[in-house]
């Protein structure tokens, strides 16, 4: 390997600064999944892709590829990706520093006059803040594995009212064959796959490390639309025994269920539990009792047992609510991921090439879940590298340092060239 | 007094259901108080009161009084009253049928030939629907008896964002005088004041009893904009320990007040507590724990001292909350109404009434607040009436039973001659 092997960190950064200025909304960004926003991230990427002379394609579903090719081009491909799209105003770096850092690291590459033995692509998928714009997880990745159910492409982006194949089919992508399973990526033709991600909580940052391998990515349960339904009466005049008050029961839930998590967290089980909604209906107003209320719920575990758990506590408080309180609950559809863990050789590399260059590492499992996930399904090697990130993510407010994100590509870079050979 | 004096029902049957045709909403009934729809209710009472050739005039306020004068001119009158204006797709009956009920009782003693010794005046009053329009309580009654403080002139109607006295100017009336505290009513010149009301909650149907005689109405403590402040974070990747959760920390207050309510109401203390609101912010979505929520609670009883205790104990909640969950609670600005113990005559004079009628009846408080504590406070003998009510109030399915719209406006009728001798 050379010895000027380096992420090309000027790239990185002007793509970053440019990304953020084109996808700007009233605060942060706005990067809609198979939408305007991702659209002109993937177009800022293709200019990038031509600047540096890489291959590039899209794929059925829409993911690009932008590949450095290697000595041998029959070698099965190394690839460095995640996605463009983010939540509405939210961060500039979810996701985008991924694709960044492995742009970083193929424009070193390059710069270096180096050629790996075997391809390395940067991928550039679609529409990953599922839960943002579709009800589905991962499609983007999950297409280009062959892996996403059919039924997925009929879900509706909640602002557009259009499903997902109507999506992909505007923007001249290929819904007939995501329903029919066409494999883009499959453990015959990648070698391994990483993403690099900000850290989405405050562990690196409180710890004081910057760089951290992802041991496992959590499953979850989802229910976005559930619903309470009780009774529309006087706030004044209907005593207590006559209610069947929606806002007390979803209060009651939400906090019980809050203080289960507590016992189960108490006992150091790692999951997480969050009432993401919570609303009386627009016609709720003073001096009413509410007569419906609706909420989001999302309950996260790496440990597929802790989620089953949770459901399970879930029911006995919902039957108990339904009891007491007189209303109907209804948790409406389910979306669900297994929880998965990372390839073995993949952590190993990446702490190699920490090492090597001296970078502080913690191994951690990701509280979010990723592409990254659907790989590890399909039976492909894969990874994750999280970079410490100040004010989470999914908000305007993510501050992920330069020099922390340098330290980063360092890692990516130096793992690529290695896993490359 | 004559034989045949009773109620016209046939009027108050063609009224109200001309109120709802000419008032009707996509669903139920919408007057906006000082608005459109109250406008086209008064102009229908002017209308019917033209026909019974009733004297009539509106006050600095806009109150409108439809009288019949009685033999002394000089003697204080007798009242009936109540409010034309409606919550926001609200049922027909809560506030018109007490002003139904008034026109029926002039109405019948007009047909009877039957001239009382003092002048019987209906009274329609403005925008008691207070709560849904301004924050004001009773705004028209109180401006009517000089006592509506000064400050609530400058309240701002939600749906239109103007002033309450912008209103009042807009409509012709004096917003001066009010500010003044002119008194257009006061003990010197009314001799008892009678409101006719729907039971807003589910008793008399429980009961199986037609009409109820008001004892006390209660007091209140609204806080209809509070709110909860917490940071946004990411739902999978921010441990429990790093959260402030604004929707878990709202439904906590919720929840753990209502548990005071119930057990205050094990007790036998006589109150509500409601959160008629409860809502995440707009920005909050799945994948993101909620940085802050907001609330509305309404908190009545007829004994001040049970308000005091349930906000003694919301203060506790509230800073045990804002320590152990990292959020600030802010309750805002809070409106209060105190209780008001119904006059020990009126409500002899309507049992008398009932009784020489046959018709049964019991005693109870209200849940709700009315114009009539305006009355009480300010002096004048007042008291109120209520009418068997299915489905509750402040909802399109209010269902009075004309059979006992009927028997109660008899109870009226018959009280208003008694007491004008």
């Amino acid at each position: 390997m050379l010895s000027n092997l380096a992420p090309d960190m000027a790239l990185a950064e002007r793509v970053l600064e440019t990304l953020r200025e084109r996808t700007a909304d009233t605060v942060g960004v706005t990067r809609e999944g198979y939408g305007a926003g991702e659209e002109v991230a993937h177009a800022l990427m293709r200019d990038e892709g031509t600047e540096l002379a890489l291959e590039m394609r899209n794929d059925h579903a829409g993911n690009f590829y932008l590949t450095l090719p290697g000595a041998d081009r029959s070698a099965k491909q190394v690839m460095i990706g995640s996605h463009l799209d983010s939540v509405p105003r939210g961060g500039n770096y979810d996701g985008a520093a991924g694709v960044v850092a492995g742009l970083a690291a193929v424009a070193g590459m390059r710069r270096a006059g180096y050629t790996p033995r075997s391809d390395v692509t940067v991928m550039v998928t679609r529409a990953e803040e599922g839960g943002a714009w579709f009800a589905a997880g991962y499609p983007g990745a999950r297409a280009a594995l062959g892996t996403l159910p059919p039924e997925n492409l009929e879900y509706i982006r909640s602002d557009t009212g259009r499903t997902l194949a109507q999506h992909m089919r505007d923007l001249g992508f290929d819904p007939d064959a995501v329903r029919q399973g066409r494999k883009e990526l499959s453990p015959d033709n990648v070698a391994a796959f990483l993403e690099l991600h900000i850290e989405q909580g405050p562990v690196l940052e409180a710890e004081q490390i910057p760089v951290g391998i992802v041991t496992a990515l959590p499953g979850n349960r989802r229910h976005r639309w559930a619903r309470i339904t009780g009774e529309w009466n006087h706030s004044g005049a209907t005593p207590r025994r006559y209610r069947r008050d929606a806002a007390i029961a979803a209060s009651e839930l939400a906090y019980r269920l809050d203080q289960e998590w507590a016992a189960l967290d108490a006992e150091g089980r790692i999951m997480v539990c969050t009432f993401c909604t919570l609303n009386t209906h627009a016609e709720a107003s003073m001096s009413k009792v509410a007569g419906e209320a609706t909420f989001g719920l999302d309950v996260r575990s790496p440990d597929q047992a802790t989620i089953d758990e949770m459901y399970t506590r879930l029911d006995r408080i919902v039957a108990d609510i339904t009891r007491t309180r007189g209303v109907t609950i209804d948790l409406g559809p389910a979306t669900r991921t297994v929880p998965t863990v990372m390839n073995a050789g993949v952590q190993a590399g990446l702490a190699s090439a920490a090492d090597a260059l001296g970078i502080a590492h913690r191994s951690m499992p990701s509280g979010g879940g990723h592409d990254t996930s659907a790989f590890v399904q399909a039976g492909v090697p894969a990874g994750m590298l999280f970079v410490r990130n100040q004010n989470g993510s999914h908000n305007p407010d993510e501050a992920m340092r330069m020099e922390d994100f340098a330290a980063a590509c360092a890692v990516v870079t130096r793992w690529a060239a290695d896993r490359a050979g």
